[in-house]
Parts: structure tokens; C-alpha cells; sequence
């Protein structure tokens, strides 16, 4: 099998940065990427297109497949797609979505070496934009897939960092900002999507397991608040005369922590900013981004309506004004029961105890769940479990169990009458 | 008298910025205020002198001095200095020192104008720089008035946001950078420093009196707090399994407020930042400022060390690290009970109920007195005790009734046997 770990590591070296691993979408660097993972698929034996939207879709033909037929007009034969991301956060992982896009392509490259075809035709979608960090999209790519031009709406006129546009992006990149809607996929022929992801969290790094399947990924709720207390000199406004904004926005922190861990979900402040911070002043204006996920999503509804009930409350006691403003929410996306059970069984006969744990990250998987059934196989993550950092990691041993996995998975894939 | 009011609105013209009241050491519009000054001053009857640091001092002679006395080496006459800076933060209030300035020089006129002197004389000292917005100084021109080039110890290389250095500042204003020493005053026959100031706190307002006589000037402490967790993405570690360090920082801010408010302090947490933070990632890395004032060296002395012992505490809890540096300290600066008792008697005499209370900000004050008794006046502050600000705001009615108060005074002022 090919060495998955040194393919991450020289793809990782494609970046917009010298400093560190950022690539994002239709750089130079994306650019780079994209023509060494085709590089890689053909290699493995596979056809190899790119997308109106530049994701990377390569196709290993079935047993039984006439690549004219879907020409022809015919049903085609149907596919299982397996796939990821390859643009990064900033500062990223160097596994973070290529896990999902290399594993599959060394298994690929396994059958084409031993010359055997599947029952079904396998396509690789390596995605060209999920992360977004470039023009703050979300899942571009995979939404291109699906909804073809719809999932630019609005988008053609963003601009980057350095002003550029989206279509200016796309025209340099050699695609054409009006034919987006041509990356959409006939979904009907389509068995199944199945990503394998490292965990992005502790969980099986805590269990002592190599890999897990995922049972649903997770649903979220973005929100932004604001309080707004009464700014004062941090030395002659007395204790009980104040309206500290930054004293209740800490109250309401803890609020958050609390609530997610008695709803069973996780829920997070990961930016907060004082306006005008100074150190002799009593806080005026405080913002804060909340982020709130469950298993589903009933649990994540009570579980923000939990969150914005304590907020106010302390809003209230404590004399300040707080606004709580959706920005968006993401639906949880269940994995299919008969997906998890052969890739349980698969864990299984590559010599692993199987464990099933629910994502509570986004994936593309989430968007491909509205055309197909999904699976996910996560890959434990070294380091105590970060991810979206250069400190991620893998190990050699559990890449390996995943190959087998994976291989072993499709070998015995049977869509379920 | 004089309109207070109306000068201060004039003196809030000289601005660095067109859209908002900022004067700043040494900029053009500081020295289009200091001739304004100068020229009130002269108008007042009193002969003025600029120092090595750009203050404006005025002095009107006591009825039985002798303007050469001093230079023919005799013990020149007693005199008592009143003042307060010219100078504002960036976005201030007008009265924040000019009131301290003007109300002064009123009085003086009122004197003048009926040909009245006292039997000491009389200095306003107005200081050119004690908020320190500029080079991030702190009560600069008081400090040089005492400890002369000192006070500029390792000052001079200093910068601006423009990259103008301390030196070059002072040369485009025409002073000396090598002279500062000649800002030293003869502290020998200062019979007392009187600093008028708005109170910049709520407590005047919520009692229903114009005018307090402070009782001392708190003493203070900055600290710089860091707390180091560990990041992680938001939707895939488990609660139970988080080190997030913005969830042990709210929990250090409210822990700062409640031991403020158990010692009879205060404490104020006016800067926190999370580093890197992002709405989706965990908080590794928050940092946050903590001044903590008590009235007395002793009470802010326990209440540092319990502010640190439960940050301590909750690290440890939370399994994060947290450090704290202290930044800088300063005494407090009790009143003389002669002063407080004179300016006391004066309130009563303007027909007002006096109040005692401490000063929580610093003041001139509070470096004037490491040579001489000093005592202070505050006027009650407006929309709820906003200052800092540009809401900041005094009545013309107390006003009114400070220039009587310290006219009253002067008239009465008596240095005990």
C-alpha cells in the first residue's frame, strides 16, 4: 500500500504560506495540491475530472461497467463515492479532510495493483472548499455538487483578504464563474457516501481505539451576543453601583458550559471581545460567539433554548442588556444504521474493538446526506485530540487499521435490498 | 465670575481630533490649550511661567509678599498650589482636570477683579500631561515638578503611534529635553497642594450633594493575568474532557469581582482577550487585566493576595495554567484631616451638605503629596457618574458652588501651629 502519512506530509508542503500548513481555495498552492492528488488517482488506476468548482473526482470503474453506457443515455451502474476536503484552516492539520481523501486512494491503488474490480464503480471526490477560511464560505464544494449555481448565490462578489473576488479567483484559476452549475452529480445512481476522517477531538484517543464509526454528525447552532452594560472609571464607581458588561458576560460563559453539559451536548465561547478594553475602565460592550451542538436536533433546540433563558435571566439581575442573534444552524445529519453496521463489522476484521461516537464537528458527509446515505470511519487523533492545528496527528499503526478497514468495507459493500 | 462652563467648552476645541475631544501631550492642539490657559491666567491677574515640561503654572502674589524676596536668597513667602492637568485620554470628558484647572482661576479673578489678596500666595499649577495617552506615561508633569529629569528616566526614547520619540515631541514644542530638571519646584514653602476634580464616579450623584471632600486616594495595583488551557475544536471534545481557558478566566472575573466587593475594594477586569479566537475552536490561550483599588495599602495589599490565591484555586480546579504579574502599584494618598476639615467648612459655608468620600482614580494629587498635605474637592459627576467619556458632565449650579466653596477657602485657609 502506499504510505499515506509521507503523501500527507509532501501535500501538506502545497501551502499559502511559508510559515506554516494553510491552503485554501484556488491559490496557487490549492492549485499544486489538486494536480498532485490527480497525479495520485490516475496512478491508482482511476479516471480523473475536475469540477466546475475545482473539487478533484476520481472513478475506478466496476467489474461490470461500460464507461459509454451513462453517454448512452443508460442507467448508469451505481457508485459508492468516498471522499473529503483538501483546502485547510488557517495554521491547519495536515490530516484534517486529506485523511479522507488519501486512505481511500491507497485502497484504490490496492485493488488496481492486484487488478480487482468491484460489483460497483468507486469515485473519490477530493473537495475543493469546505473549510472555507479563503472567502468564508461553508462546504462549497460538496454544496456545488448538489445544488450546482445555487450554492454560489451571492457569493460571486465576495472578496478575499486581498480583495479579491470569487469570480476573479475561479477566472485565474482557469474556471468559469457561469458554468458552477455544471459540477452538479446525477445522485440517483449513487449508493453511498463514506468519509474517513481523523476525530478532531479525544474521544478514541480516551478509549484506546484506533477507529470509530459515527453514528450522526452532530447538529449546530451559531449565535452572537452582546451585552451591553454602562461603561465606568474602574476606581470611583463603587462594587454595587455597576453594570460590568464583561463581569456578566462571564456569568454567562459558565452559563454556557453548564447548560451543554446538562443537556448532553457541547457548547462553546470561543471569541469574546471587550469594546474598547482598557485596563482602568469598567466594561461597556461585551460580544461573544456561542456555539451550541447536540446528537440531534431536539436535543440542541432545548438546549439553546436553555442557554438564551439563562442569559437573560442574568441579563436581567444583573442590569444589563443582552442580545442574542442566530447566525446560523446546521441540521444534525444521522449515519445510516446499515452503513455503520459494515463498517463496524469492517473495524472489526481489521483486528480493532469497534466503537460508535457521534461527530461533533461538520463534515462533508453532512451535506452528501441530502442526496444519499452517509458513513463515517474517524481515525483516532494523536495529541490529546487537537485538530485545526499544526500539533495534529496520526499514527502510522492506526492509518494502516483504517486502510484495511476501508478496503475491507468495500470488498463486502452490499447496499441493502 | 468667569463661566466655567463656556471654558471648558472652548478649552474641548483644542482636540488632536476633529471628531472627538483627545488632547494629548505636546501636539499642537495641547499647545493652542496651554496658551488659552496662559492667557486666562494673565487676564486673572497672575504672572505665568511654562515649565521644563510644558505646565502652565500661574502665581498671584499674598498681600505681603515680595516678588524678590526669593531671588535675594530669603525664605520667600508661604504659598499653597491648586491645579490639575490640561490634558485628556483619547475620547474624553471636558471637565476631567480643566475643572480643576478653571475653577482655580476663577476664583483668582473674582480676587483680582476686588483687588483682594491673601496672606499666601497663590500657584495654579495646570499640568501638561497626567492621563499619558500619548507615550503611555503616567502623571508626568506633577512627577517632573518633583523629582525633576527623573521623572523622565528612560522616558525620552519612547514613541508615539507615529513613531515621534518623547525628545523630538518636546523639541517641536519648543522645550529642552536636556532642561526637564528645571521643572523641579522648591517644595519647602508649599504650604499645601488643593486639587478640584470632577468625581468620574457615581457616588456624589446617588447621595444627592454637589461637592465631596475626599478622604485619601486609593491605593492601587495593575496585574496582567494569563490563563494557558487547551484548544480544541468546539464540536468534538466533550465537556468533561475540556481545559478551556475562557471558561476559567469568567470564572477568575467574577472572582475578582466578588473578593472586591467582600474587602470593601474594588476590582475591575478591563481588558480580556482570547488569543486566536475563533468561533468553532475551544479557548487555549485568554489574557486579562485586574486593577484592584482598596483605601488603604493594607486593604488592597489582602485583596490582592486573595484575588491571587482564588485565581490560584481555580486553575488548579480546571486543570490550567495561570500566571500573574503584577504590572505596577501605587500608594494611597490620604488627605491631611486640616485640609479636609477647612474644605469641609467651606462646603457648609457655600450651603452645601458636605460628604466625605475617597477618591478611587488617581490624581496629581497623589504625587504631590510626597512633598506637601494635600487635599482635594470633588463636584459631583452628571449622567451616572460617566467619565472618560465624552458623556461625561457637571450642572453650572455645582460648579457654581465649588468656585464658592474654594474661594471661601482660600479666604479662610490657615496652615495649623
Amino acid at each position: 500500500m502506499d504510505d499515506v502519512l509521507s503523501r500527507a506530509e509532501g501535500l501538506a508542503r502545497h501551502s499559502d504560506s511559508p510559515d506554516h500548513y494553510t491552503r485554501t481555495w484556488l491559490t496557487p498552492a490549492h492549485q499544486a495540491a489538486s494536480r498532485q492528488l490527480q497525479a495520485w488517482m490516475r496512478e491508482a488506476g482511476m479516471e480523473v475530472r475536475v469540477d466546475a468548482v475545482g473539487s478533484v473526482i476520481g472513478r475506478y470503474e466496476s467489474s461490470g461497467s461500460d464507461p459509454k453506457r451513462e453517454v448512452r443515455g443508460l442507467t448508469p451502474a451505481p457508485r459508492i463515492m468516498l471522499g473529503s476536503h483538501f483546502d485547510s484552516v488557517r495554521n491547519g492539520g495536515k490530516y484534517d479532510g486529506v485523511l479522507g481523501i488519501l486512505v481511500p486512494i491507497a485502497c484504490v491503488a490496492e485493488l488496481h495493483k492486484r487488478g480487482e474490480r468491484l460489483p460497483y464503480a468507486i469515485e473519490i471526490a477530493a473537495f475543493s472548499d469546505e473549510e472555507g477560511a479563503r472567502f468564508q464560505t461553508s462546504f462549497l464544494a460538496s454544496r456545488a455538487m448538489l445544488e450546482g449555481a445555487e450554492a454560489m448565490n451571492s457569493l460571486l462578489e465576495r472578496r478575499d483578504a486581498d480583495g479579491v473576488s470569487v469570480a476573479e479567483a475561479m477566472r485565474a484559476a482557469g474556471l468559469d464563474p457561469v458554468r458552477v452549475d455544471e459540477a452538479r452529480i446525477d445522485t440517483k445512481s449513487l449508493a453511498a457516501y463514506v468519509e474517513v476522517h481523523i476525530e478532531q477531538g479525544p474521544v478514541l484517543l480516551d478509549a484506546g481505539r484506533p477507529l470509530g464509526v459515527v453514528t450522526s454528525i452532530a447538529s449546530g447552532s451559531r449565535h452572537l451576543a452582546r451585552v451591553r452594560g454602562e461603561a465606568g472609571h474602574a476606581g470611583t464607581v463603587p462594587m454595587g453601583m455597576r453594570r460590568d458588561a464583561l463581569a456578566a458576560a462571564a456569568e454567562m460563559v459558565l452559563a454556557v458550559e453548564s447548560q451543554a453539559k446538562a443537556a448532553g451536548g457541547v457548547g462553546t465561547v470561543g471569541i469574546l471581545t471587550v469594546a474598547d478594553g482598557t485596563g482602568n475602565v469598567i466594561p461597556g460592550t461585551v460580544e461573544f460567539t456561542i456555539d451550541l451542538r447536540g446528537p440531534d436536533d431536539a436535543t440542541r433546540a432545548r438546549l439553546v433554548a436553555a442557554v438564551v433563558g439563562e442569559l437573560e435571566a442574568i441579563a436581567a439581575r444583573r442590569k444589563v442588556a443582552v442580545e442574542v442573534g442566530k447566525r446560523h444552524d446546521v441540521k444534525a445529519a444521522p449515519c445510516a444504521p446499515w452503513l455503520q453496521d459494515q463498517l463496524e463489522a469492517s473495524v472489526r476484521r481489521a483486528g480493532c474493538d469497534p466503537m460508535r461516537l457521534p461527530s461533533g464537528a461538520g463534515h462533508d458527509a453532512m451535506i452528501m446526506a441530502e442526496a444519499t446515505d452517509v458513513g463515517m470511519l474517524f481515525v483516532r487523533c494523536g495529541a490529546g485530540g487537537v485538530s485545526h492545528n499544526p500539533a495534529e496527528t496520526v499514527t502510522a499503526e492506526d492509518v494502516q487499521v483504517a486502510e484495511h478497514a476501508l478496503l475491507d468495507f468495500l470488498r463486502n459493500f452490499v447496499v441493502p435490498a
